[in-house]
């Protein structure tokens, strides 16, 4: 097949595959993403195979499209965030996000200790247990409309600080791979880098965006406001790469930033349709990525199964004991919300896996414990939500 | 630089250099898309190599999001024409096309043969004059709001026959090159498959869509009416490939057959954010394509402008002929939206040079040639059209 037609037809798959999949879940009154990700792994590598292990490799055309589909994912969700909302949660999002780095980390450590792996490499493995995915939890937010929700502030807020601190992590364990200590000097810089862009772009772009931000409301086209958010979007999902952090934290400031310009509801009307086309691609593809033979394995399944509770409950605790100032209930909102690792374990298991620090069912079962956190949060964070909605608000 | 931060950051120089291309060419009177073009050839390999040209060769990520993006563009022109009103112009369109095919043709031979191609080869290169790219027009005619006129829709019937005789063409002068006989029976049934499919899809889809529409109206949440199309768009682009024609076909046809359902003027708007980001990448990456260094050889120029002018007058001659019933001054219109060879000639060069028919400096020439007639198009359209409709309407 000419590779051309190649590519139209995995996209045409892929995106059937994910209508049906949102279709089937909200009929079971699931979250429409899960359905995404079952369907993705429906039609994965490792059962239906219409989409191959090589299409969906780093770097190619639908990894690129699943990752401009989670970048415009944040970069709406940014949209919908103030700053000064995000300030007003700032000290329980920055303990929920130090506590949800350090009880996973400590726990992965232990176990991977337990389980014969020596210290470097326990600290590797541990690492993967950290970083919570936005993308996922962001967009349930997003269907239950519990964006403006005080608990859905501060996962917000705790994932910025999470990925901060996670991409600090993987730097100190790369570095104690090759068996050299840690520099502590150049980690306080990139430390220092990463929390100076964010709070650069954050609190400076804003306050320019406030004070400037009629500049981008020329009347050349209606088209033109969105044109350069989308091109500010771009930029800063790149810059935040080039500082260590994920592309997504820049997309997300991206948003915060345009949020405070008077388009911001003309903005947040036009990227529905952008999400509604591309961000399917991610999740399709995230499921994808899930390799269900692992579950052939008595003693594989087994170990997914210990890494996954393990990675839940130490997310589930951090988060909790860091939000706990909003009583029980919004503790255990934000707790939930933090569990999905997503596309980020998967990246530091890859690492793990090239490095030559992690074996191959090592590899999988972090993949697999990463996606399946991604498949079981939606529907419990939905049924919390809807609960507590219904509820009187505390006095 | 990181895989991920290196296309994070492409789409950004990308994207922004569109931006700031339309801008200018919209200040200096010109269409938008030819900034974006230019823009294109600016940072393109040839001249600053912001972008490289492994970068944009086939199938990679950036010209998949461009194949995206004509797709999409395409599918929003099929949005805004009536299969009734294109029937309306069927004659027309019918000899604009089978004209705008013969006459370049037959020009296209004899210079080949004139400058010692031997006839197998000339039939080849006589093909690369043949297709028009209703991409570049379909973009002039929607930025002038002129999509409604009677010569956009000659234009865009017109582009529709004309893929399909180029594709035949290009089917009976590639057989030609191995040397062995053309199989009229095979031919045949190659055009008739072509003919079968645009006719089903455009007569039996518009048909089912009137009657049956109601279906993709239901009330599961806004976009789904949007989602169902886009997901029938890429079907049909994948399907014409399959039979032979370019994606653009298939998903101009899946967009006359959403303008039948109740959606489409919702439709229609709902494009627009998903045209805005995705068609600037298929314009710069045609402009980038542009191999600047052919234009520092003397004879090369040369021929580069005797083929341009031959391809420009040929379509010329072809298009104003077929469309007299609409005046000289419709018929000038048409010919002149005929012009743009745009993607569809740089594939066939492409397979030229690659089944070793073409020098290097035939395809460079072939290609400049077809990306000429692209940048040159534009702006003489918009002048004739501005003319035309400040003029009275004829009797």
């Amino acid at each position: 097949m000419h590779e051309a037609a190649a590519i139209l037809l995995a996209l045409f798959v892929i995106f059937v595959a994910a209508q049906v999949g949102a279709e089937i879940a909200q009929r079971l009154k699931l979250p429409g993403v899960v359905g995404e990700i079952v369907a993705g792994c429906v039609i994965g590598p490792s059962a239906l195979g219409w989409i191959k292990v090589e299409d969906i490799a780093t770097g190619t055309p639908l990894d690129v499209l699943a990752e401009i589909g989670v970048v415009l994912l944040l970069f709406a969700v940014g949209l919908e965030t103030r700053l000064d909302d995000l300030k007003k949660v700032g000290r329980t999002a920055f303990l929920v996000g130090v506590l949800g780095v350090i009880v996973p980390f400590v726990l992965g450590v232990l176990w991977a200790h337990g389980n014969g792996f020596v210290w470097t490499k326990s600290l590797f493995v541990a690492a993967a247990f950290v970083a919570t995915s936005a993308g996922i939890t962001a967009r349930v937010l997003q269907e239950l409309n519990a964006l403006q929700r005080i608990e859905s502030r501060v996962i917000l807020g705790a994932a910025v600080i999470d990925d901060i601190l996670a991409m600090l992590l993987l730097g100190v364990v790369t570095s104690l791979q090759g068996g050299g200590g840690v520099q502590l000097g150049s980690l306080v810089f990139v430390l220092l880098q990463a929390v100076a862009f964010v709070a650069i772009i954050g609190w400076v772009g804003t306050s320019v965006m406030r004070r400037q931000g009629h500049w981008i409301e020329r009347p050349v086209n209606p088209l033109s406001a969105l044109s350069i958010t989308l091109a500010i979007c771009l930029g800063l999902a790149f810059l935040s790469t080039e500082f260590g952090l994920a592309a997504i934290i820049g997309a997300f400031l991206a948003g915060m930033i345009a949020s405070e310009t008077r388009n911001r509801e003309q903005l947040e009307h036009q990227t529905r349709p952008l999400l509604a086309f591309l961000t399917p691609f991610f999740f399709v593809i995230t499921g994808a990525k899930i390799d269900v033979h692992v579950f052939a394995d008595a003693s594989a399944l087994w170990m997914l199964l210990v890494v996954t509770v393990i990675a839940v409950v130490a997310k589930l605790v951090g988060g909790f004991l860091g939000a706990l100032s909003l009583g029980r209930r919004g503790a255990t909102i934000v707790g939930v919300g933090m569990v999905p690792r997503g596309e980020v374990g998967v990246v530091i298991a890859s690492l793990g896996l090239v490095g030559g620090v992690f074996s191959d069912r090592t590899y999988a079962v972090i993949v697999a414990m990463s996606l399946l956190t991604s498949v079981i949060t939606p529907p419990v964070l939905a049924v919390l939500m809807k609960r507590d909605a219904s509820r009187p608000e505390p006095a």
